[in-house]
């Protein structure tokens, strides 16, 4: 398959800014159309690798609109329990924050984003389930100053995802390839056959 | 009707917040879904208008579900040209920012955004229209890191609105009463109907 060489240097740029150290749990989303846009912010913010947590839903079936095709550029892990997903990212490094409405939690303002990050977005209706908002090592609160109470799953990804952008953007962590030399060679070897 | 203290506090509380020198123009937004959650993230962040600039579009009729209410609870207000929207914001003092893909633009995050601010939202698929970004006082971007090329018009307009949240949080502008003491009279006098 021959790329142009426009394309190769743009899959060469987009590597150098992937940010290992940043993922996303998708905890039992439902809606397809959520699925995506949430993919999408992903591969904008430069998520390599996001988690699937689907232990009460199926993880739908995305369509093959340009918009949904984020889907080849972000990996996807798949995990059985709350448990195993948990323990797996912690053995990582990561810091695993739940986002929740409401209630004694943290805003998202206020917590060091450079930091190895996992957000855990939820189901549409049931939201991040209790078992992951007490297993999580933090409880993370999008400010909210209206009267409706809640944030479409998307919109609330794209909040929290772009948080962290910026201060990953102000901490020069854009500047700099993040992945090891490995993975952006096999990364690389894979994106120019996509 | 008969409303319960808490949610005549929580009116209070919000109009306490609303940010009059905060508004968004949606461009020729087509799809309903996209209104409604363009509209429900106005509210989150204390937008208390919004301008329609349907020219080439009709404004799309809204659906009754929970998640479509934020309707309700913000004013709308038509214009029937580019020229005329615009002048009249410039008139009243906003800072009008066409939201861009690529190209010459300034970064989001490098915008002060606590000015009166008023950011423009385009069609899905034509984006801001070059008559809007050409009268606009700046063209905003979004960094955006990955290999696609957009986001979805609800997630760009989530991420803007929520930059403007946190600079006008960390500046204190949802600390005191951003309206008059006649509009918070008038809109509390209105809400508690709805």
């Amino acid at each position: 398959m021959i790329r142009s060489a426009r394309r190769l240097e743009r899959i060469r740029r987009v590597l150098a800014r992937r940010q290992p150290g940043l993922t996303v749990v998708m905890e039992n989303i439902h809606d397809p159309h959520n699925v995506s846009a949430v993919l999408r912010t992903c591969d904008a913010v430069g998520v390599k690798q996001v988690e699937l947590l689907y232990t009460q839903e199926k993880f739908p079936r995305i369509g093959k609109k340009s918009s949904s095709s984020a889907n080849k550029w972000i990996e996807r892990r798949k995990h059985i329990s709350v448990d195993s997903c948990f323990a797996t990212l912690k053995s990582e490094g990561f810091v695993v924050l739940a986002t929740c409405v409401g209630g004694g939690t943290r805003s998202l303002y206020d917590i060091d984003l450079t930091r190895k990050t996992a957000f855990v977005f939820g189901n549409e209706h049931r939201g991040v389930s209790p078992e992951s908002a007490r297993a999580a090592d933090l409880q993370v609160e999008i400010p909210m100053m209206g009267m409706i109470e809640s944030l479409n799953v998307s919109v609330a990804a794209a909040v929290c995802l772009y948080e962290a952008l910026r201060q990953r953007l102000e901490a020069g962590m854009f500047d700099d390839p993040q992945l090891s030399e490995e993975d952006l060679h096999s990364l690389y070897e894979t994106w120019v056959t996509l």
